[in-house]
């Protein structure tokens, strides 16, 4: 179907950033909609089934999902101001930026977080979170499924398993910023109470939609807070109403749904559901190590210290001896390949990153990935490196 | 150089509610823009602009703009966490849904709120406002520039000047949603504090952006607040360091932004100040009275009780006597053109909206206000209401 538009594709720099994400022909038709009013009859259905959607790629049949205009950041305030009550203790699982990040913002509305912080490039182990889980009564757990700035991989479903076991009260929210339709995540079979996720990274839709997925436990605990919501943007005491009016069809008003890129949403779920997530799954872990295979031949090291605590929807990659991100990174672009710098504090300027998610990854007849090693390998060698690919 | 795209979005139901407004082609090709990073080059300098031609369409020459992911509301957010503490007094002016709810917004923040209450299609009077003032002093009143659930507009030039004499601390805060772009504002000159809008509105961008200016009183009064901020995606704290890195064009990261309704936003702004602000202001306020005087002769009342407080973007008009919602307005539709129900909790079911604001009126050529008026009048005349348009 999309074959005859890619064409109109074609001459511009691949976006290979670890989100946003290139987008589906169908998906950017969507995001000129032309102009339609968030109570339209054509706009109604297309929101309500975009929510139903959610439950599927989430594998989440009874919760309850939140679509909301804002970035994945906004995820944080709600999980902090909506299933955290002051005072309350978190255990933040850190494995970079986003979970010094999420602490700052649950400590904002008044959360005690006890973080288990792992080296750069790790992950904390099993033994370290039950130990810390032992310590003391901790509402919930968070999680960053993948943490962007350093491309490690969270084993959310080990987790939860232990929290099951040791603190099962405890609820378990995953940050799924960078995981959600690139990663396996099913919260139902694994118990996990929140996800959270923004639209551009492997669900393929432009930035500018935060989404949260809330399981029936944790919609309950929602329900029987004792204290007041300390946010009035991201209360679920404003949304849920109207998540509830559009799934049954209805219009309903609290802030303007930004209708454009819900319709893009849309679009992008039906793509996404229309084959079965395992392959979504595998492709990305293939197209990841594809990526980092060939990497490695260059005599690379990656940011995680090894490849099973790796993400398969990006790839973060320590510099060669002397290389500096003005070295690499603007000449693949000119290579037609837009690859990011660094985001870690301690380590920005060392090590660049390669998203590799959504139809870049699932469909590979349209060759990004190939173009991505290409527009690497050629630029790396220049750079001196060695390497038969 | 629109006119050879026009046809492209001839067919469809023109969009004439209070927001979302019809989109000119060149803002639809924005939305669309191929996949960019957040920190490319291409999008930096557009982000940038964009920042700096709001200060143009505010007529604020120093003032700090923030252009943020999420929904107009978010702005009360942003003025309740970043400008107002814990305990402080606000004056709330209420002519509509509006004011109730930014009341509920800036209760949640923890402020006091008095607020000076207009009956439906009414606006609180000068001598009013000056007792409520007079009675305690205010961190800072808020106006709602024109409430969309009753279409009333506040005189903000006259309100700032009298804030200016009896109470010259107070900040003085703006809810511009639906006003800015069609309505006369000019921050510098009317001493105005903070204006906030959504990108749906006037401003001709799909839903999704909250834009908000603040003035050099209003971020010193931000910068030397005692108590911390209690919100995190809403914080100035994390936003000022982009808006400042944007508009030197450097790329940072607290969010990533909405690239496509940035870009979308960059378009409209630099078509709204290509012509004279004047111009703009004059025209909607021609298309207004052109609207009104229409559906006045057909004998029509106005939910704001006469023209003088009437906004110039929209219009709210009673049904007439025996008429319900589903008796007009499924069959305007059918004759091309999308009009809105009412909001106002009292008498949502008695009256009807038109948005005339953005392109629809500034492009006469479009004749979009031609075929408004004639969809109502002739649907209107088949209810048995006589007139001679």
């Amino acid at each position: 179907k999309y074959l005859s538009t890619m064409s109109s594709q074609a001459n511009h720099k691949l976006c290979m950033v670890p989100g946003p994400v290139e987008f589906h022909e169908d998906v950017l038709s969507s995001m000129s909609t032309l102009a339609t009013s968030h109570v339209s009859p054509s706009f109604i259905p297309i929101f309500g089934e975009a929510i139903e959607l959610l439950r599927k790629v989430f594998c989440a049949e009874k919760a309850q999902p939140f679509v909301v205009s804002g970035s994945g950041t906004l995820g944080w305030d709600m999980v902090a101001s909506n299933l955290i009550e002051p005072g309350e203790d978190v255990l933040v699982l850190n494995t970079g930026y986003f979970g010094d990040s999420f602490t700052v913002c649950l400590e904002t509305y008044d959360a005690k977080v006890t973080q288990v912080k792992a080296d750069i490039g790790d992950r904390p182990s099993i033994e370290e979170i039950h130990q810390a889980l032992t310590q003391k009564k901790f509402k919930a757990i968070t999680i960053t499924h993948v943490d962007t700035s350093t491309g490690v991989l969270s084993d959310v479903k080990a987790i939860a398993e232990l929290v099951k076991k040791v603190s099962p009260e405890t609820l378990v929210i995953v940050d799924g910023v960078c995981s959600v339709g690139s990663e396996e995540i099913r919260m139902d079979e694994w118990n996990i109470d929140v996800v959270l996720t923004a639209s551009q990274k492997a669900l393929g839709v432009p930035p500018g939609l935060c989404i949260l997925v809330a399981s029936e436990r944790a919609m309950n605990v929602f329900h029987n807070r004792k204290t007041r919501i300390n946010s009035y943007y991201a209360s679920w005491s404003n949304w849920l109403p109207i998540m509830n009016a559009y799934e049954s069809r209805k219009g309903m008003y609290f802030a303007t749904p930004p209708v454009q890129l819900i319709m893009a949403l849309h679009t992008s779920l039906k793509q996404i559901i229309s084959r079965p997530l395992e392959l979504r799954f595998q492709q990305h872990k293939e197209v990841s190590n594809r990526i980092k295979d060939s990497l490695e031949k260059l005599g690379l090291k990656f940011v995680p210290k090894n490849r099973e605590l790796s993400a398969n929807g990006m790839t973060a990659v320590y510099y060669p001896e002397g290389v500096k991100p003005a070295d690499l990174i603007p000449k693949v672009a000119a290579h037609g390949v837009v690859i990011a710098g660094g985001l870690h504090k301690l380590i920005g300027p060392k090590y660049f990153r390669i998203g590799h998610m959504g139809i870049s990854v699932t469909e590979p007849e349209r060759e990004h990935i190939d173009k991505t090693i290409e527009a690497l390998s050629v630029n790396l060698k220049e750079l001196g490196l060695k390497g038969d690919n």
